[in-house]
C-alpha cells in the first residue's frame, strides 16, 4: 500500500467540517475587523526565508532545486511571503493594508504528537502603520479570533522588545550582540544566556537584572516598576484594548523575540487545556520590507496555529456534530427508478441537500444505508404513492412518516 | 527585490474575493448532491504518481528527494491522492463514498498564457459504484458546478472508452498494444496513430473507420451508427441525464482517454468563450484502487479547472464587484480617539465590518481613505455630536449626513 508522506495528514469529511467550521469563524472576524484575504504561492525562492531568519533556516525546512536550478523552499511560515508579496505589488494600496491569509506551511523535523510537517496558519498583517492603535487592532482581532471560534479559556500575554534592549544597552551590550542574547532568554535558556551576556561585558547584577525581568508576568501595573518609553507604549496600547472590551490580557516581559526586524510589541496567546505546547498564537510589531528590497515599512501581525486552536476547541468539547444530508431518496422498484431521480433533482436545485439511490439496493437497504450518511429524512418513491401523485416522507430521527404530494415535498422539507 | 517563483501567482484582496466566491458556488452545489469534502497533503512519495501516469510523468511534475532520503512529490493533480487515501483509511465508509476536494495542484513546465506551474483544481469522486445512475449523478453534478458558477455558455462532451476499443479489438489489436494508440487517438495525431495501428495488424479500412468514429459528435442519435454494449450503456446515462435536467450534453466518440485505469465514460466540459484553451473540465470512470494496493473499486469523478472557469467568468463578466466595508470610524481630534474605538468595537461585536483611524490622520485624509478602500459609510465622532451623545452618519455614495444617537448607531447600519 502507497502511505501518506511522514508527518502529513489526510483529512476525512467528519475532520474537513470541523476544519472549515473554525476558517469561516476566523474569516468573517477577520472581516468584520476590515481585513481582507490575500494568497501567496506554496513555495518561494528559498533566498525570502534565510534573508529573514538566517541560514540555520535550512535546517528546518524543505528546500530543493527545481528543474531549472533554481532553490525553491515550501513555505515555513506566511509572513516573509505576505512582505514580499507586498513589495513586489501592493506597495500603491492606501495605507494601513490589513490583510489576513489561510494555508499549509511546512516544516522539516521530526514528526511529534500534535506536531505535523504540513501545518496550516492563519494570520492577519496590518501593514504601514506604527501607532499604539494600530498594534491594538491587530491585537484585538487576534483575541477576537480565538474568542469568536468559541475557546472559553485563553490568554493573552503582552511584551515589548524595548525593555530588555534598554536593559541590555544601559549594561553596555553593543547592538550587534544582542540577538543571540535575546534569542536564549526568549526560550528562558538562562545556562546559555548568562555567558553570551558576560562576554558582551555585562555585570553579575545587570545579568540577574535583566533575568528576573524576563520573569515578569501580570496586570498593567508590573509595568510601574519598568519606566521608559517601551513600559509607556505598552500602557498606551493596554488601554485601547480596553476600549476595544480585550480581556484577558497579561503583561509578560519575557516575550522577547531575538530576530532584528521586531521592532516593538510582541505577544502570544495561550489555551491553557493544551498543557504543555499551550500557545496557539504569536505576533508583533516588525519591519521585513527592506529586507526584501522594499522601502521600510512598520508592520504588525500575527499568525494563529489552525491545528492547535482547532484541537483546544475539540478539548473544550466545542466543535460541531457532523452535517446532516437533508433527504435521501428511495425507490420501491426498478420502474420507480426514473421518477427518483426527477424528485432529487427537484429538491437539489430548491437548495435541499439530497442523495439518492446508486446501488440499486433494496428498500431496508436503503434506510440503513441513509442512517449511515446521517440523512435527516427518506423519500420514499413507490408505486403506490405515485398512483396518488405523492411520495413517503420518513423522519429518520422519529420513524415517524407521511405521505407528501409531489409539489409539496419541498415545502416539507424545508 | 525577491521574486515570486516563475509560473505562480500572488492574488490580491480583489482577486481572492473572487475566487472566494467561485470556490463557495461550487462549494455548495458539491453539498447540496450530498458530496462532503476531504483533503490529503500538498506533496505524495512521488509512487504514487508513476504508478498512476507512467515514468514519463515524471518529466513534468516538481519530484525531488527530502532530507531523509525519500522521494516524494508536489502533486500534480488530485484523484491518485483521493483514492490513496480512500485505500490507506476510507473503506470502512457506507458506499458509495462521496467525496470533493478544492486546492492547489503542480506541474513543472513552460509557463504559457494561462497555465501555471501552480494551478488550482476543484473535483469530485464517487466511490463504490459502478452504474449508469452513479455515472449521471457525477456529470449531472459537473454540469450543475459550471451551471451554478453562473457561466451561461458551457457544454458537455460525453464518450464510453468501450466504443473505441471495442473497434480495436474487432480488429484484432491486443490489448496490451490499444493503450497507446488510444493516447494518440485522444490527442487527434492520427499520423502518429496509423503506425501504431498498422504494426498492430489492423486493415487499412478498420484504420479509417476507427479515425472516422474519433471524429464523431451529436446528438445521442448518433449512436445508434454503433451499436453494442458502451452505446447502450451512454444512451442510459443521458436518459438518466435527462431525468436530472441536465441540458447541453453531445455525445463525442473522440473523447477516449489512454490510460489503463478508466472503465467506461469519460466526459468534458468546454467554455466556448476561452477560445482554443476551453476545456474546463474532465473526468470518467475508473479503477485506481488496485493500483495502490486495495481492492478494486469502481469510482467516477471529474476534475474543474478553476482558473480557467474563473476566467470564462471574467470574460463573461459575471464575477461580483469587490466587497464593501460596511462603516469606517473617523474621530475628529484626538480627544475623540478614544470614544472611536469604542464605536468601532460596538459595529464589529453587531456583525457590521468597521474600521477605525489608525494614522491619526485630519478628517478629510480619512474621508479619501475610507473611500479608496470602499467603505459604505463613515461614522463621524466629533466633540459637538458627543455632547449630544451622537455621531454624524454619511453615506459616501450619495454625501448625505445625519445625526445618529450612539445606541441606534448599530440599527441605522443594519
Amino acid at each position: 500500500m502507497i502511505q501518506r508522506p511522514r508527518g502529513t495528514r489526510d483529512f476525512p469529511p467528519e475532520e474537513m467540517e470541523k476544519r472549515r467550521f473554525l476558517e469561516s469563524r476566523f474569516r468573517r472576524e477577520a472581516e468584520l475587523y476590515g481585513f481582507r484575504e490575500i494568497a501567496t504561492p506554496i513555495f518561494e525562492n528559498t533566498e525570502l526565508f534565510t534573508l529573514k531568519s538566517g541560514p540555520n533556516i535550512l535546517d528546518e525546512i524543505y528546500s530543493f532545486e527545481d528543474k531549472g536550478g533554481r532553490q525553491i523552499a515550501l513555505r515555513p511560515e506566511l509572513t516573509a511571503p505576505t512582505m514580499r508579496f507586498f513589495v513586489n505589488d501592493l506597495t500603491n494600496y492606501p495605507r494601513p493594508l490589513k490583510v489576513f491569509y489561510f494555508g499549509q506551511c511546512f516544516r522539516y523535523e521530526r514528526p511529534q504528537s500534535g506536531r505535523y510537517r504540513e501545518f496550516f496558519q492563519f494570520g492577519a498583517e496590518l501593514i504601514g502603520a506604527p501607532n499604539p492603535e494600530s498594534d491594538a487592532e491587530v491585537i484585538g482581532l487576534a483575541a477576537q479570533m480565538v474568542s469568536g471560534s468559541g475557546l472559553g479559556a485563553y490568554n493573552i500575554r503582552l511584551g515589548h522588545i524595548g525593555v530588555l534592549r534598554d536593559k541590555l544597552r544601559e549594561a553596555g551590550v553593543p547592538t550587534e550582540s544582542m540577538p543571540p542574547i535575546l534569542q536564549k532568554l526568549d526560550k528562558k535558556l538562562y545556562d546559555e544566556a548568562r555567558p553570551l551576556m558576560s562576554k558582551a561585558g555585562m555585570s553579575l547584577a545587570s545579568m540577574e537584572d535583566v533575568i528576573g525581568t524576563t520573569g515578569i508576568v501580570g496586570p498593567p501595573s508590573v509595568l510601574d516598576d519598568y519606566p521608559g518609553e517601551a513600559s509607556d507604549y505598552l500602557k498606551e496600547v493596554l488601554s485601547i484594548l480596553a476600549d476595544y472590551g480585550t480581556v484577558n490580557v497579561q503583561v509578560d516581559l519575557g516575550v522577547v523575540r531575538g530576530l532584528d526586524y521586531y521592532t516593538g510589541i510582541v505577544f502570544e496567546m495561550d489555551a491553557p487545556c493544551l498543557g504543555a505546547e499551550k500557545q496557539i498564537c504569536g505576533g508583533g510589531s516588525y519591519s521585513l520590507t527592506e529586507l526584501f528590497g522594499g522601502e521600510k515599512v512598520f508592520s504588525t501581525g500575527f499568525a494563529i496555529g489552525f491545528d492547535r486552536t482547532l484541537l483546544a476547541l475539540e478539548r473544550e468539547g466545542l466543535t460541531p456534530p457532523p452535517r446532516k444530508l437533508d433527504a435521501y431518496v428511495v425507490p420501491t422498484s426498478d420502474a420507480m427508478r426514473r421518477q427518483a431521480y426527477v424528485v432529487v433533482a427537484q429538491l437539489r436545485k430548491a437548495g435541499i441537500s439530497a442523495d439518492v439511490d446508486l446501488m440499486r439496493r433494496s428498500v431496508g437497504k436503503n434506510l440503513k444505508y441513509a442512517d449511515s450518511i446521517g440523512a435527516k429524512k427518506v423519500v420514499i418513491v413507490g408505486e403506490k404513492e405515485a398512483a396518488q401523485a405523492s411520495v413517503t416522507l420518513r423522519d429518520l430521527g422519529s420513524g415517524k412518516q407521511e405521505l407528501v404530494p409531489l409539489d409539496g415535498i419541498v415545502a416539507a422539507l424545508k
